[in-house]
C-alpha cells in the first residue's frame, strides 16, 4: 500500500509500505476513505515531536471501512464504515475507567506517533471496539473527519473545561482550526458574547461568519483594552487559549474576570509566566487537557441533528496521493486561507 | 389607585384601592408599566390557593418605575425602570445565602399571595435590592415581563434541574406557557431532539415553530410508543413535566431512559403514583422546584444578546383597566390561542 | 464441583455440578475462596426474581483465585487473587462508557441471575478485565467480600446519589446490611448528624456503635416528630431509603427538608405514593440506582488506608459446604443478630 | 477605647482611639471578646500591603458581643454573641448573589485593611446581617475565632477548590496555620493519603498528630521523589499550595498527577513559572481563591458536632492589651512553636 512517511526533520514522502495486519485480536484494519492533516503533523515534520521516529506513517484522523477485525472485536465487522478517534482507548485501565482516554495506559495519542497512522491506504487500529465509532449509512463522511480530533479537542479542552454557560462572555485567543472548533461548539451553551482574537484578518472574518459576536486583531488593536470595553471592565468568564505560546497565554491571564476560567487548548513548547501576584486572590480556574474524545458520541448526535456543521471547517480538497501538495497548502494556512484539508483515498 | 382584587372563588373586580406606602426601609414602591396574568392567578380565582384571602390584589409579574425607595435601598432610586421578580428575597437568611430564594424565610412567593401584587397601578416590593432588577434604557420592556416568572420557571425547574445537555433527547409534556418557556430555554444547551407532547394542535404547532424537533398529540397518538420510536427504544434523557396532573407525571415515568431525569414544573394538587417497582433499578433522578429566579440575570443577558426572544410568548395585548376581559381571554387559552397576555398601564 | 442450586421457590441444595469453562476469550474462571449471601438471594429463593430459572447456581459476591484466563484477558493471569464485582461490565458499550455498568448491554447484574454465580467452588466471570479487581498480597480477603456488592451499593445509591456533604443532617431508614453500608460510607463526607431509623433495637444499637449520632425505633416512636425535633423542624438534607417498601419511602418524603434529597437503595416490589401536592414546591431531588460498582477502586483504597473497616459487617462464619445452614441463619437475621455471613471454600 | 494601630512599616502601638459608631443602618458595633493575629497582619506590619494606611486599626478575626445594631439589621440585637467573618458581604451585589463574597462590590476583605479592624475593644461591622454569624449559648468561643478566617480559608481555597475526594492522595505544601487548617478540613472527605511537606520538623510533627499520613521535610529530603514513591509514581490527586512563593508552587506542578488539581491558598508577591510545556497535556486544574467564607455555617455545624476541633490550632494565649508581645511571639512562629494565638479582651 501507499502511505505518507516521515524521514526526519523536513523530509517526508509518499512511499510504498507493507499493508498492516492484525497483531492482537482486539485490533481492526481500516481501509482509509478520507483523512486530513493536523497542526501537530506540521510540528512532527519539523522534528519537534521526539516520540516520532524515522520511518513512521503520520496521521491520526480519518474515516474508513473495516477491512478485517480481530476475533475479540465485537462492535464492528468487515465492511462497516467507521470514524477513527485520534485517541486509542483500551477500555479497561484505570484511566479509561475514569473516561480519561488521553492517558490510557496502552493507548492515548499513539496513532501517527508511536505506531503507524492514518495518512495511508490502510491503518491498524488497536482496541477497535473502544477507538472507533460506527457511521450510519447516509452520513456525510467528509464532515465526520472533523470529529476525529479537531472538534472534540476544541470542545473538551476549550468549552467543557472552560465551563462555558448560557449568558457568559467568552474569548477565544487564536482563530486557527482548533480555535474555530471551540467557536462552533461553544455555541452549544449559548454564551451572550464570543470574542475572537487573532492577528489574521481572514481568519477573524471567518470567525465572524461562524458566530463570533466581536473580533479583535491584536496585531493592530489593544486586545486587553478592547475586551474590557466589551465586558464593562470585568473581563471574560472564560478565556480559551488556542495558540500555545507564552504571549497568548498571558493575554488570557489579563482578560479573565474574577471568578473566571482560562481553558488551555494550545500545545506549548515553553513555560509561561503565571502572574500569581495578581491572580492569587481572583478566584481563577486554569485547565489543561489532552483531548479524551469522550464527547465524540455527543458531537455525532449534534451533526446528525444539524446543530453542528463540521463542513464549515473544510477549505481544501485533495486526492490522498496528492498529500505532499496538501501539506504545502496547509503549511501556508494564512496565505492559502486554509482551515482543514480533506484527502480522499 | 386602581387594582384587580380577589373577592372569593369566582369573584374579582377592578377596584379603587389605597396606594401602597413604604413600610420598611428596604421596601420600594413601583409604578406598574406592564404586567401579565399567570396560570397560578387562574387557580387563585377558582379558590384553589388557600393562602390568598379575600381583598387581596393579585399578580406577581411586571415591569415598572421606582416611585419611592426606602432609605436602606441602595441599588435603586426614584425613576429607575425595574423588572419585578415573582420571588421576594431578603438576601440574608439561610435559604437566600444558598440561592434558594423560593424558600426565603421572609419572602419567597408572597406577591399577589400573602401581600398585595402587581395587577395594580402601584405595588410595594419588600427587600427591593434583592427582588428587583434594573432595566437599561432602550430595552423592550414588554418582552422583559416574561422574565418575572415564566422564563426562569421553565428554565430553572425544567431545563436546569433536568440537566439538559448538548446532544440530549428531551421531551416536554405540556405546551402551555411554562412548557413553551422550557422549550425556548432548553435550546440554550443544544439538545439534538426536543419532543413536545400536548393535546392541543395549535399549541403543538406553536412549539414546532419555536424549535420542537418532534410533536405528539397524545389525545390521538400513543405518546410512549412514539417517543420510544424517536429515541431508538431508549426513552428521553430528560422528561419535563409542565402540566401538574398524575397522568402527565406518570407519562414522564414511562418515557424517561435509564440514567435519565424527570424535571417537574407543574403545580400539583394531588399525589401521583411512582412506579418504584420498575424505576428502582433505572438510575433515575426526579426533581421538584419552586422557581428561585437565580437565573434572571443570565436570562436578561441572553435577551440583550438576542439569543432569547421572550416576545414569542406574547399573544394578546390589553390596557391594564381591561384586565377583567384579559382574564377571560387567558382563561380560554385553547380557544383564544393565548399564551401570555400583556397589560399596559 | 459443588454449588448451591436453586430448584424453584423454597427449594435449594448443595449439588454436584460441572466445573465452568472459558466460553469467550474475555472470560476468566475463578476458584472461590470466600463468598456470602445477599438479601437478594433470599428473594430469589422465595421465587420473587423471575429471571432466575430452575437449576441456576446463585450468588454474586466473593473473592477467589484466577484458575484460568481467556486469551484476551490482559489484566489477570492464573494464580492472581481477585475481588468479584456483582456487576459485569463489557467496558465497550454506550452504558459502560458512561460508567453506568449496571446497565451494560452485555452485563449488568447477571451473576447468580441469568448465568451461574459465586456460591460454588468455581465461577465463570465474563469480561474479566472489567469485572474483577486485583487483590494485593497481604490483604484481608474476608473483609473485601463486602466490596462485591454491599458497600458500593450503600455508597453509590445512598451516599453519592444522596449528595451527602460535610455538616449535613442525614437519615438512613433501615439498618439492615445495606443501610449499615450506607452508614459506614456516609462518614466519608463527615455529616454532622446521622439518624438511623429501624424497628429492631439490636440493629439500632449496632448502628449507634458504627457512627449513628441518633437512633429511632419507629415501631414505638414517631419517627417524623423525632427527626423534626433533632433537625430544628427542618428535616434532613438527605433521607436514604434502605428497605424497599411504600411505608419507608413515604417516611422519607415526610422527613426530607426543602432543598433535600431522597436517595433510594431499597429493591421495591410495588409502586409508592409520591406526594407531589406538597413536594412540587420543595426543591426535592429523588434518585434511584442499581449499583454500578464504579466506586470499588476508591473503597479498596479506603480499606487499605484503614479509613473503612468492612469487617464490621460480618457477624457469622461458615464453611462453603455449610451454605444451606448459613441461609437459615441469614434468613433469620433479626433473631440471629446477623448482618453478613462469610462462607469459606 | 484601646486598639492596635499601624504607624507605618515596622511601627505599631496599643493606642487610645475613638470608639466606633454606626454609620449606616446596616452596621453593627461589636465589643470584642477574643481576637487573633493573622499571617497577613505580619505582612501589613512590614509595609507589604499598600491598601493599609498609617493610623489603621489592624485585625480581621474575632468573636464578640453586639453593642449596638443599626435599624436595618434584623438578624442580630444588642447582647447577641457573634462570630466576625474576615470577609464583609453586602448580600445584594452581583458577586454576593453568586456566593463570591470575597469580591463583594462594597465589602470583601476590608476589615483591618481599608476600614478599622478587630484588634481593638470595639469594631464597626458593615452589613452586619451578612457579615456576622450568631453564636449559640454554651459554645467554646475561643475555638470559634478560628472560623473567622483560617479554617474557611484552608477549606475553601485548599480542600473545596482542590476537589478532595474519598480515597484520594493529597499533598499539602506548607504546615503553617493555613496548611494545618487545610489538613484538618481535608479529612472531612476521607482521603486515603495526606502528605504534608514543610521545612520545620516541629510543624511536621504537629501535622502528623493532626492526621497527616506522611510527612516530608523538604529541607533535607527530595520531596518530588518521596511523593512519587508514596503514590506509586503517579503523583497526588490534589496538591495544596499553602506558602505563597515560586518554589513551593513549582513543587506542586511537579507532584500533581495527570488529571489532578493544584489548589493555591498562598498569598503570592511574585509571578511563578508555569511549565505548560509539560502540563498542557496532563489534564490539570489550577485554582486560586480569596476566601469567600461561604463555608462558615457548615464549619460551625461540624464544630458543634465535634467533627472538627479548631482548638488544636491555638498554641498561645494573651490578654488583648498584651498584643504587642503577642505579635512578637507569632512573628517568631518557628522558634516559639506558634500556630495561632488568642487575645482575650
Amino acid at each position: 500500500m501507499k502511505a505518507l512517511v516521515y524521514h526526519g526533520p523536513g523530509k517526508k514522502s509518499w512511499d510504498e509500505k507493507i499493508k498492516p495486519e492484525i497483531k492482537e485480536q482486539t485490533d481492526a484494519i481500516v481501509k482509509i476513505l478520507k483523512t486530513t492533516i493536523c497542526g501537530t503533523d506540521l510540528h512532527i515534520m519539523k522534528g519537534d515531536v521526539p516520540t516520532v521516529t524515522v520511518g513512521r506513517i503520520i496521521g491520526h484522523e480519518g474515516v474508513g471501512i473495516i477491512d478485517e477485525a480481530g476475533s475479540s472485536v465485537s462492535n464492528f465487522k468487515k465492511g462497516d464504515h467507521v470514524l477513527i478517534s485520534c485517541i486509542t482507548s483500551c477500555g479497561k485501565c484505570e484511566y479509561c475507567k475514569k473516561a480519561m482516554y488521553s492517558h490510557c495506559e496502552k493507548g492515548g495519542w499513539i496513532l501517527g506517533n508511536i505506531i503507524d497512522g492514518t495518512q495511508a491506504e490502510y491503518v491498524r487500529i488497536p482496541y477497535a471496539d473502544n477507538s472507533l465509532y460506527p457511521i450510519p449509512a447516509g452520513s456525510d463522511e467528509e464532515a465526520l473527519v472533523m470529529l476525529s480530533d479537531i472538534l472534540p479537542t476544541g470542545f473538551e479542552c476549550g468549552v467543557l473545561n472552560g465551563e462555558v454557560k448560557p449568558g457568559d462572555a467568552i474569548a477565544i485567543v487564536g482563530a486557527g482550526p482548533v480555535g474555530i472548533a471551540a467557536l462552533l461548539t461553544a455555541q452549544f451553551y449559548t454564551p451572550s458574547k464570543i470574542i475572537v482574537i487573532d492577528m489574521d484578518d481572514n481568519r477573524l472574518n471567518v470567525a465572524k461568519t461562524f458566530g463570533a459576536t466581536d473580533i479583535i486583531n491584536n496585531a493592530n488593536e489593544n486586545a486587553v483594552e478592547k475586551v474590557m470595553s466589551i465586558t464593562n471592565g470585568k473581563g471574560v468568564d472564560t478565556a480559551i487559549e488556542a495558540v500555545g505560546i507564552p504571549t497568548t497565554f498571558e493575554l488570557c491571564e489579563e482578560i479573565v474576570s474574577a471568578g473566571g476560567h482560562i481553558a488551555n487548548i494550545g500545545v506549548h513548547g515553553k513555560s509561561v509566566v503565571l502572574h500569581m501576584e495578581t491572580l492569587w486572590s481572583r478566584n481563577i480556574t486554569i485547565t489543561t487537557r489532552l483531548v479524551d474524545t469522550v464527547s465524540t458520541p455527543m458531537l455525532f448526535k449534534n451533526v446528525q441533528s444539524h446543530k453542528l456543521d463540521p463542513k464549515k471547517l473544510i477549505t481544501h480538497h485533495f486526492r490522498l496521493d496528492q498529500i505532499v501538495e496538501a501539506y504545502d497548502t496547509f503549511g501556508n494556512a494564512a496565505k492559502e486561507k486554509a482551515l482543514k484539508v480533506i484527502l480522499t483515498n
